[in-house]
């Protein structure tokens, strides 16, 4: 039996998911969340991720939530060393990065697309704030560097990309920052690569 | 050479990287910074982590950000498959609670920690509501499980403690949520534990 993606199309984090299963080549069941109704808010869902939020991932029996938590299982169970590797050093180097998206790109373009796109109430100029922070430091590494981490591409980089490539959709365009740019069009490149509305 | 923690005691993410050295028995040779003084926003902190935060984290050549991040070359190194396993579900179990420790409690009861104990600008209203949300989801879970990934001690409990323990700093006390409290209490009397100022 394939994966199931418990999905939204329009959400970064479930497409992170989408994306580094097609990079991998693991078959994935997409069953579309009706989210506007809250199906995520209710059972079966809200029994599969207490959190009540999307994306879900199930495999068998192990129901996952948290897209960079998913990542990582996508990327251990079918991926071999490529996506993420086993050794401490590597692995903690790649987790920086998971980390920079659950923390600070979350905080930063993330919500700033949930204040403009979606219109969720929000502090949306700190939000831009937090964005134009992070994008600096993205910046400063991607200048002399191909990847986010491991000079190579990792789960590091489909963590990362999708809210940094959704910025302009809460006024965070990457014009700035050309370096930044210059790797979403690396990830765009990989072989595999599948996109999504505004990507 | 003993590894080095960039350490300031009152941070609970520094707190989280000495407290998993202790239980594993990793001796740290911890170099205290002058954080009123914004030593770690300079040169040669900030060359060891551009994002200008502690703790940071040196073994050899290798320097490391993020707390998170941090515990997971810990555990990976030194610690066996005790409080990180290497199999995908296992890995990814506890990594969704590192992510609650990089996100929800971040955005919760540091947030309010740093306003009320610290004096950071921030919306404390916001962060005590974020608080309560989390605090209500841990309670939930740890309501019948023991801890919170595997039914074992793990760094998931590592990561998330400190910040939930220290709310009381910042008006989130744990009075309403007996079962994270008794979780703290387990996660207390773990055999090498060490305690910070306010834990």
């Amino acid at each position: 039996m394939a994966a199931r993606l418990y999905d939204l199309e329009l959400s970064g984090n479930c497409y992170k998911v989408r994306l580094l299963s097609a990079l991998v080549g693991v078959p994935l069941e997409i069953i579309p969340v009706d989210f506007l109704a809250g199906a995520h808010k209710q059972p079966p869902l809200s029994d599969l991720n207490p959190f009540r939020e999307i994306p879900i991932f199930e495999d068998g029996a192990l129901a996952l939530r948290d897209s960079q938590a998913i990542l990582i299982y996508i990327a251990r169970k079918w991926g071999g060393e490529d996506w993420l590797p086993a050794d401490p050093a590597g692995l903690a180097q790649v987790s920086q990065w998971l980390m920079v998206a659950e923390n600070e790109l979350a905080r930063g373009p993330n919500d700033a697309r949930l204040h403009d796109k979606f219109g969720y109430t929000l502090d949306v100029a700190l939000a831009r704030s937090k964005s134009a922070r992070i994008l600096a430091l993205m910046e400063q590494h991607l200048a002399h560097e191909k990847w986010l981490a491991l000079a190579r591409p990792t789960i590091a980089d489909i963590a990362c990309m999708p809210y940094v490539a959704l910025g302009h959709e809460g006024g965070v365009p990457l014009d700035p920052y050309p370096a930044v740019a210059a790797w979403v069009d690396r990830v765009k490149a990989l072989p595999g690569f599948v996109g999504m509305p505004a990507i």
